[in-house]
């Protein structure tokens, strides 16, 4: 029996390609936590998705949420599947239901471009973006998931919410990354989008992160429209730092953004909250391209270093920390030299090939 | 005195780098009309924008409104200041007030490469591209302009509204442009975009989407999720053709889509309704370069000719429609041999070089 602190992982496979990306990443986990040796890790799968849903006719049974909730981290894959829908349409998506339970209102989503692979923008400076983007998570036009009407089958309405608590904490969280970003070396600002100029709920967004930033002076704040921004995002996103804005819109120019770099197979997310957080890709399952083995891991393997590190920070674990930038760097190697070009961004490499090379750079790394 | 039918036009200059950009508009209108010969314009200055709220207390003077009703259609350049807000802290905008006061539902955003000008993506493909995308201008999130509510400082919200009535003759005008697009060669197929996986306003549009769908059974239709558009608009926007989505989205999608043909400087639109249109440049009054001679026309002759080939239509004036493509073509070749590159592009001409150039052009086409 070892004394290693122990840290238990909630593992959703999910629906579609989750498993096999799943399987790889949770090699890459043991791998760098064995590599580093200060730390070790469990993993416990749990049921969810569209596929449990069919069968148990509830997406996200209590069993999987308790545990999760015990769990150190949540590690989910990809869940849903296009013709697995709610008597209402919608579709069955629990990676939603888990950000609403256990309050993640941080929906980090890095940016960085990664070497080696095909350029997306015809300017040379794009091939160096390292930008995060903040998509509010629990709130915003997302408060109205399930709750919309119809009447009469003449008008629909939904209703976006913005909460001056969960704008506290969601700017607070940008600014202390922002901070953290400018340790490392980067300029560190705060970019508040909204369309503030239009409506009133957006006004108060604002209003609410002039307070915020007022209080963290020593960083840079920043307001855009979203309009702009998305516009910003293809013109000069190497100007780019942290942007935090509104679930609906986050969720649009979050896929943006995956695309400048090479879309979303390269792009991981956190869900983060207070006592919990998800780590997920942010690709979705994927079904056209099941048991093909064209499957990216990528995004899940960056997905697990985001993990390690939001760990390190919890537990101070030094050697979580350690292994999260291992995978990180493992990844660039894997790629740099341009000879692995996977198959969603127009090469051959597919799951095995990628996840070889990847683990034979955590391995030996240069 | 002529018979030449006469077409009055409603102009406003707006704010900021209005009107540096309307008399070069109108000089151009002028003389693709005089060189068609077929019809005659003439131009009724108003006043609306921030500028006159300031000074009048009222952003769209009731003479302003009724003018422009009684015209056969309103040119606009920009309207709007930062610093010039209503009570409530949005922003003057009596180009919103135009939308709702004459029901404009469909705002019409060609997105059309113009060669001779820096690439943005890196893709080859990307240097032809021609898609169309659609913005309800009436309602969705924009039905709660106005209307928002903040309670107790603690909880702010806009209501998003989609109605049948509106959506029912959205589609139908998406549906007959492509058509109007299959028979000029193009693919010519709509796509719906929403996201009807979440919300029941959005469910609502896809499934009146899916009904005129079956009304126009000889045009291709498709349906697609904001999110996953905005990144298929970066991936594979050669393959795009008429999008048509809510308010609030396709304020977001179209400025993606500008930058992808080098911003908002080259981006036309048209705001349509059944009786009235609204044709203005997509970008606003850029209070930062006025005054320098920087400021790009191109969006606003582009609007022009959007101006005249809706006018052709509705007179039957088959010259009116001819002076629109020789506009359109007077820009193409203007910018054609790589020569003229505009400010905004990175490069050094300013309003009268490419005012001249497209002048010379319209004058001695190729
Ligand atoms: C699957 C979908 C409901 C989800 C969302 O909109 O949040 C996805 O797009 C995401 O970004 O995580
Ligand atoms: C100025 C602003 C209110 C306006 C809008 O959001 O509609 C603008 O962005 C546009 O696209 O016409």
């Amino acid at each position: 029996m070892s004394n290693l602190p122990k840290l238990d992982i909630a593992v959703f496979e999910g629906d579609g390609i989750g498993n096999e990306i799943t399987e790889p990443s949770l090699d890459l986990l043991s791998a760098a936590s064995e590599q580093t040796g200060g730390f070790e890790l469990t993993f416990k799968r749990l049921p969810a998705g569209a596929g449990t849903y069919r069968q148990e006719g509830i997406a996200l049974p209590k069993e999987s949420l308790n545990a999760a909730r015990a769990a150190d981290a949540i590690f989910l894959a990809a869940m849903g599947l296009p013709d697995v829908r709610y008597p209402d349409g919608t579709e069955v998506a629990p990676q939603l239901d888990l950000r609403f339970e256990f309050n993640l209102y941080a929906g980090v989503r890095p940016v960085r471009s990664v070497a080696g692979l095909p350029p997306v923008l015809a300017d040379p400076r794009a091939a160096a973006l390292d930008f995060v983007l903040i998509r509010e998570s629990t709130e915003g036009l997302f408060a109205s998931r399930g709750k919309g009407v119809v009447e009469n089958d003449q008008e629909a309405r939904d209703t976006q919410v913005i909460t001056r608590p969960v704008c506290e904490r969601l700017f607070d969280f940008a600014f202390d990354l922002a901070a953290k970003r400018r340790a490392a070396g980067r300029p560190g600002g705060v970019t508040c989008v909204d369309k503030a100029n239009v409506f009133t709920s957006f006004a108060f967004f604002r209003q609410i992160f002039d307070e915020r930033a007022a209080l963290h002076s020593d960083i840079d704040a920043d307001r855009a429209y979203v309009d702009a921004t998305a516009l910003n995002m293809i013109r000069r996103p190497w100007d780019l730092d942290v942007l935090v804005t509104e679930n609906m819109f986050g969720d649009i120019l979050s896929d943006l953004a995956a695309g400048l770099i090479g879309g979303m197979g390269l792009a991981p997310s956190a869900d983060i909250g207070d006592e919990h957080a998800v780590f997920q890709p942010c690709h979705g399952s994927a079904p056209d391209i099941v048991g093909q083995g064209k499957a990216n891991p990528t995004a899940m393997f960056l997905s697990a270093a985001m993990m390690l590190e939001w760990l390190a920070e919890r537990h101070s674990i030094a050697d979580c920390a350690r292994a999260g930038a291992a995978i990180r760097s493992a990844v660039d190697q894997a790629f740099g030299d341009g000879g692995l070009i996977p198959a969603d961004l127009g090469g051959s490499a597919g799951t095995v090939q990628v996840t070889q090379a990847v683990m034979t750079a955590l391995r030996t790394p240069r």
